[in-house]
């Protein structure tokens, strides 16, 4: 409960920091940071043509990236790449490893890729690791909704530095967004792609506006969030180790006991 | 044409590697790899059955460990574990990656754990980095074959450490085995769980000897490789750089251009 009340307030707090402006941070050092992915896609919470078979609910790997403010993965309103675009239809990621590659290896926007299992099930949970950068503060991933058209959730530019140090903890709810690359209304529609591509949009329970959208519920206010991610910092004292996640093994079985 | 000798020989070479054996590892600090699955599941390779739809062949993620001899993610006519069962069945990772987080808390024999994106085709490619240890200086991973029963590819302790130094690249062939937890036959059996649970066997061509299993070519002596691994180490200079991995993307291409 404890946890559960610092986990709110950091999320209070995240959502002041300023996202992609990582002009400021003057923080010594990388950090490195446990990422946790909790699936909260049931069928409870989202009841209409919930996805029963081939394939039932379930999630994509999950595909990261640490970078600066010159690179963008993905961007609410904004056109997908060709590699997010692949990524949001098929759960192919190479060409969006491509992409990163470019840009960090053109303009030194990224630090480093990253990525966690698929999980076979719209609840379950995954995790990985990821290291950040003064000059590269910002965190973006994406998950594929599977099934679906081109829709996904993930972050945008995250930034995790705070001035000179680093965030301790931070955990964002997330909601379903549409790549904007396929008009399929409905999580098993057939392929048929948008042209011209429209933008990334998200997917909310009044928008599209439309009885036939999965997650068109007209009398909920909002959606529930239909997953969570947290970022747990890594104490520098535990780098190094042979197995630096361990230590925060006990951490992380708490928070995932207490938001699930 | 000069790197696929290289490989080969490297490929002949790996064979004579005392695998599984950590003992004699004099290496010096760590050494970190980039690791590169490519999918060899094409129609033209493996017609029988060939799953075109619902799904159509791919891979899951990739899911990987550095560990000491003490440890074994998986062996060859011994059981699997529960991880083991879970994620050849339903490419679902969390319990594999609890079990090996345990392995490392109560006898320090992990170093990592390491992951790749799913591939959405049956011949696409994907990749990563890891992290050897002196101590720890043994690779194991797993990818299942999607849709099948049980069946995955994977590495059992390749050990990248040779005396005092650690292998500059190599390159494994891999083929299928079934984790001896469900009993179906074919890529798209139904579920049929094997009671009492059965050892991990490797499918060749004539084992199950059974026509109606999807890998029974009796014209054949030996399967075509299914997929291939490499693993390229990454020089020492180019660690601690903003982006460690890209130095290593030239020397990627090349692998990638010459095997496929």
């Amino acid at each position: 409960k404890v946890i559960w009340t610092l986990l709110v307030t950091i999320l209070g707090y995240a959502s002041s920091l300023p996202v992609g402006d990582d002009s400021l941070c003057t923080a010594e050092d990388l950090a490195k940071y446990s990422i946790i992915f909790t699936g909260k896609w049931s069928q409870t919470a989202f009841p209409k043509q919930y996805p029963l078979y081939r394939p039932p609910a379930q999630w994509s790997s999950l595909l990261g990236v640490t970078h600066s403010s010159d690179y963008s993965m993905w961007k609410k309103n904004e056109y997908a790449s060709n590699g997010v675009r692949d990524f949001a239809e098929k759960g192919e990621a190479w060409v969006l490893m491509k992409e990163i590659e470019e840009a960090g290896e053109k303009i030194q926007s990224v630090h480093g890729i990253f990525s966690a299992p698929a999980i076979s099930s719209g609840t379950g949970q995954t995790s990985t690791e990821l290291e950040v950068h003064p000059r590269h503060p910002l965190v973006s991933f994406v998950v594929r909704i599977v099934p679906s058209p081109d829709w996904f959730v993930g972050i945008d530019s995250l930034n995790l530095c705070e001035g000179d140090h680093w965030v301790e903890e931070v955990s964002v709810d997330l909601f379903p967004y549409d790549a904007g690359t396929d008009s399929g209304f409905t999580f098993s529609s057939p392929n048929f792609a948008t042209i011209p591509q429209d933008t990334v949009t998200e997917i909310t329970c009044s928008s599209p506006s439309h009885p036939a959208n999965s997650f068109y519920y007209p009398k909920l206010k909002i959606l529930p969030p239909i997953a969570q991610v947290t970022m747990v910092k890594i104490k520098k004292s535990q780098l190094g180790l042979p197995a630096p996640y361990l230590n925060v093994q006990a951490k992380r079985n708490e928070i995932i006991d207490t938001v699930s």
